[in-house]
């Protein structure tokens, strides 16, 4: 993904806006500074109460910023207008855990037993990061941060279960404390680091490796920082195979009209 | 040290009394659960104007919870009937750089133009990182924090220069993630950590031989956490060599009615 391509729009509701209109058909990185963007996932009712208590369970993970009532494509905590049928550039559709198509709106497949779950992305505390002058390595390349499958176990709720997905940045140990302090205000968007250093501690063999993403070095003079990951919902879905969900394509995420700010606690 | 031998009082005010009466000469930790205790440095005013923006300087290192009119030896913000005279169990008295002697009052060498200096002190932040659950292996060993000089330079004022001095704590990832988020809200007693992991970055040849306290052992679970310390005023008064000063014993502190949790910014 190449953010620097994209045209900047001044808010979230313009940004969704042009997406809805087919005229931004890309990544959704940097293209609304300020606006909290989200990760989607669809289920129908019959699995949506159990992965509401999933969320409930694992709030690092999983922070549920909003979900939709039951057929019900509308989101007005996160937007007056969002559609979430139209709303997201790319929609991938899964039947029992198999990707089964790529479109870009779901007007064709919508059911009136569907729950969207919006869950909070860790754009929002990037932002904050990068505005607080650290450095991102994986910003810097213009590639997907570095994600791995832990040993830690999220708490199960009913059919949904698995391992945690952290994300991993690389940084100095000042911008590493430092990074603490950032991202423990914003706990609806993933919050405080779950570990730090010592990669082997949580299961991760070879961190040159992810499971997800692309591989970023760490150097020297760097600790590796690993925040719990959005990609842990969508990971525990696919192992749990339900009859159908639909989630985001990687990278391409709700624009909403919430300012990042205003997730901050403090 | 063992402060498992000492008798505990109420309050701070009952345990200053206690030391002003000479019925407490040990060492104070412990003494006062949930009052602020403070490190001590007394300078003649030539020196005082220098030391006090030496202060402002290097907040983390020397957090200044109070200091004195010259030749006042009350201390009315940290106790209404403080007598920095004779509150402290065991003080030093330094010519030119050189210990003199250990002394229990000051009342034989009081000057006109003495100004006392009282500085946060890592008790309170360990307080409440016990609290919160977090083992410290110094406290659990009955020994002092090691303490070691640093590569880190403080801010110079005046003829008051030299490095930070930084206690540390070993710690496994999740507590130091914890203690980042805990000591953060106690800035004036050092705040958050200034380095975690990593020795050598900041200048620390052997992590097993402390410069000052006593080493602890860091398993291999674990990560070296440095806090700034309130050795570093005293190490840079000692290295500028005033004519007389006088600080407190290592471990014997000002015991104040300030309680720890009010240091809390959050």
């Amino acid at each position: 993904m190449n953010a620097g391509l994209n045209r900047v729009y001044p808010t979230g509701h313009e940004a969704r806006m042009a997406v809805r209109r087919g005229e931004h058909r890309a990544p959704t990185a940097g293209i609304a500074p300020g606006y909290v963007q989200a990760n989607l996932a669809i289920l129908p009712k019959a699995q949506a109460d159990d992965f509401f208590r999933f969320c409930q369970f694992n709030p690092k993970p999983c922070p549920l910023l909003a979900a939709s009532e039951p057929g019900d494509p509308r989101l007005p905590t996160l937007g007056e207008d969002v559609d979430i049928r139209t709303d997201i550039p790319r929609y991938r559709l899964w039947q029992h855990g198999k990707l089964q198509a790529e479109v870009s709106d779901l007007k064709d497949v919508w059911r009136d037993d569907l729950v969207a779950f919006l869950i909070g992305c860790s754009f929002s505390f990037e932002e904050a990061l990068v505005e607080d002058g650290i450095r991102l390595r994986h910003i810097d390349q213009g590639t997907n941060v570095p994600m791995y499958r832990t040993n830690i176990a999220t708490r199960p709720a009913g059919p949904f279960h698995g391992p945690l997905v952290v994300s991993m940045r690389p940084l100095k140990p000042a911008d590493a404390i430092r990074a603490v302090q950032i991202t423990s205000r914003f706990p609806s968007v993933h919050g405080a680091p779950v570990h730090i250093g010592k990669p082997e501690m949580i299961g991760i063999r070879d961190i040159n490796k992810p499971d997800y993403g692309d591989p970023v070095e760490v150097k020297d003079d760097e600790l590796p920082v690993f925040w719990a990951c959005g990609v842990t919902p969508q990971s525990v879905i696919a192992a749990m195979k339900p009859e159908f969900s639909i989630t985001h394509a990687p990278g391409y995420m709700l624009v909403t009209d919430l300012k990042n700010s205003r997730l901050a606690i403090l």
